[in-house]
């Protein structure tokens, strides 16, 4: 048993670091925040006898040292940045609980066979520099360091520039590490569990995600002078293919998703009609298939709607990721740990993507969830109960202790 | 006759001012690059005999004295404020073009009878403190001096600081100065003249303009992992409303226009559900029953799209004038000084807002126009030529001559 009042503290500590507008956070990584949560949590890590290790993109490694020191470690942990206006759970719950376990294996004396490593991603988020989960997937091999260290935020700063002026890049090449297992305990962030009254998600699969940036160039000129017929309006194009993005992901109901979160206009004033239009639209389904088939649908939805309105259209892509089916053994270690315990549980998809959707690469990894409240996150009002987030941490305590051995 | 030339090494000397990144400008109100124009037409002003007087507006007045000190002056002039990727021209002809014709006089040692004062209104443009022409609004008494100053730009910054800052507040009271008449030149920024091969627009009337600020509420959340008929994406929303826009501009063609020009979307991240969009939608016409039937539509079809959507929405008039019929005589003058001279001309309608639609309110007033390229105004690669700016001047200074006498 975890100390469900012990996590839940930590818990409400670091949301103090990087505080919200309406009761969240905005730790947004690599800025100012991101490096006082970090101190903190390296703070904790110490003092529960763990031994750093950090990366040159910044991932931090509290390690515990097994009975067989040779073994590969089990890895467990998830991410410490937030949203502009995210939850107090997200991510930090994973690494949180990370800790906590450790903390409990200390106060009962366990040493497991495997060493343990709770860790910390950088940049899980996305919001600064696209894409998501950027430096689990440096370490899975799935991007260049290089290419990711050049990644900007809106204003020009690069990754790599502002890692280092945080003061947290180490000096570990990233992925040299090698893992026996990789557990991350999530906030569900959907309301499936909530709604059916479920303590535990057993997550099986993640779904993919495509990230499509699209520029739409018009022309600027007059709100007022400029004839309707001679306009050129990047704004109206925008708006048209919105509306297709939704028409596009309904047809695959309820298997797809679809939306732009993300849209900035040119010169943006109010008597200039848009003479450009930059937005990133973001398809999931937990079908690969599918997913090609809106990005393909949505492009030539664009390509027909700027054609038919004199605009030019172009298309980048911004980040995603394959449908993920997690490991057997470890997912099954999930589920017997929620059985031993006696909680309520059920298989899952994951809507969201996660480091653990990388790693999955590169180790044998699965997946735990909680329930949130009303399905909500990266939203400020994200909520979650000490009694889910003890669930939580208790079932991904005794997965990561099965696969670690004692 | 005007000098041309020098009238053209005057803007060309202006426009290396706040340069903009496509061969325009970017010398927006009350920022640095303004105060330096401002200084610039004060020292030509001063070269050229005229005595400065400038308003708690920072609204300029550069007064030739006339033969007849106690009559009251005939007015000239425009604005030196640009939009943020604006053209050369846009205003600073008009400014510069007063001035030319006081130079003008100077050479031709002609005194008039009424004094002329050349001016420069701030914040004509209004992209960085709404709505447009600002001070001459409040020199029109159609704004409170105290409201103008509190307006604030997006970074929260207000009118009457950045006035101080940069240094152009004076101690005139606002409104104060009686005037003969006001004579605007400024570019067509339509096609029209150019289409027609017009070289003078004699400006009879102005549309007028509704600017509404639509703020569109739903709820951020996960892109991923909330389900479609979850979602409440303010986003999507907005896109519907624009469309509308669109509809009903169209429906009242060719006798109006609208748009947005103005679109922000929070929290603006790759995988957070828009939860609030706000854009500003622009309504234009000659008819003022039409705009406000533009208006009325858009808000019921906002209002019915958002509930359908489970959406909030919100209205604020963030500017607006009525159309505008400018003096008979001022009008008069300006067609007899295009027929005197031997100029092609016609009459229009003013697409845009102008500081001379809220000094008809005080004054006799007209504006004089002059082709521009494609009719492209609002965009950096807005041009004339020097001969239809030479005409325009010209034309200009014979119509203010004759209203001021010799
Ligand atoms: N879990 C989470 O919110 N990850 C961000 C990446 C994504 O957009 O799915
Ligand atoms: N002339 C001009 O561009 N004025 C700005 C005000 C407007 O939007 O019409």
């Amino acid at each position: 048993k975890i100390d469900g009042d012990r996590l839940w503290e930590s818990l409400m500590e670091m949301a103090k670091i990087g505080p919200g507008v309406a009761g969240g956070n905005n730790r947004q990584t690599l800025t100012d925040e991101d490096a006082e949560g970090r101190a903190l949590f390296r703070k904790w890590c110490e003092d529960a006898g763990l031994a750093m290790g950090l990366d040159t993109m910044g991932n931090m490694f509290a390690r515990r040292e097994g009975a067989d020191p040779d073994a590969l470690p089990v890895y467990v942990g998830s991410h410490l940045d937030t949203q502009p206006t995210g939850g107090k759970y997200d991510g930090v719950l994973g690494v949180l609980a990370g800790l906590e376990l450790v903390r409990t294996l200390n106060d009962l004396d366990i040493r497991t066979k495997h060493p343990i490593v709770v860790t910390n991603w950088t940049n899980e988020e996305g919001t600064r520099f696209a894409p998501a989960m950027l430096a689990s997937g440096v370490f899975a091999g799935v991007h260049e360091e290089d290419w990711a260290k050049a990644r900007e935020d809106a204003e020009g700063k690069n990754f790599g520039d502002e890692l280092e002026r945080i003061g947290w890049k180490g000096d570990e090449p990233v992925g040299a590490r090698k893992m026996h297992a990789f557990f991350e305990l999530h906030i569900e962030q959907g309301p499936i569990l909530e709604a059916e009254g479920k303590d535990i998600g057993v997550v099986t699969h993640g779904q993919g995600l495509s990230w499509t940036q699209v520029t739409i160039t018009g022309k600027d000129s007059h709100t007022g002078s400029t004839p309707m017929p001679m306009r050129r309006n990047a704004g109206l194009g925008m708006a048209r293919v919105l509306e297709k993005v939704e028409e596009i992901a309904l047809s695959h109901a309820p298997d797809a998703v679809g939306a732009a979160g993300h849209i900035d206009i040119y010169p943006n004033s109010r008597n200039v009609i848009p003479g450009k239009a930059v937005f990133t639209v973001d398809f999931r389904s937990p079908d690969k298939a599918v997913i090609e088939d809106m990005v393909a649908r949505m492009k030539a939805a664009a390509q027909e709607i700027c054609d038919d309105m004199d605009l030019g259209v172009e298309f980048e892509v911004a980040g995603g990721f394959d449908p993920v089916e997690f490991d057997e053994g470890c997912v099954t270690a999930v589920r017997n740990a929620a059985e031993r315990l006696g909680y309520s549980h059920r298989n899952l998809v994951s809507g969201a993507g996660h480091d653990a959707c990388w790693i999955n690469r590169v180790a044998p990894t699965a997946m735990v969830m909680c329930p949130c409240v009303d399905g909500l996150s990266h939203n400020e009002a994200e909520e979650i109960s000490k009694e889910w987030a003890t669930a939580g941490a208790e079932v991904l305590m005794h997965a990561v202790v099965e696969t670690a051995g004692i």
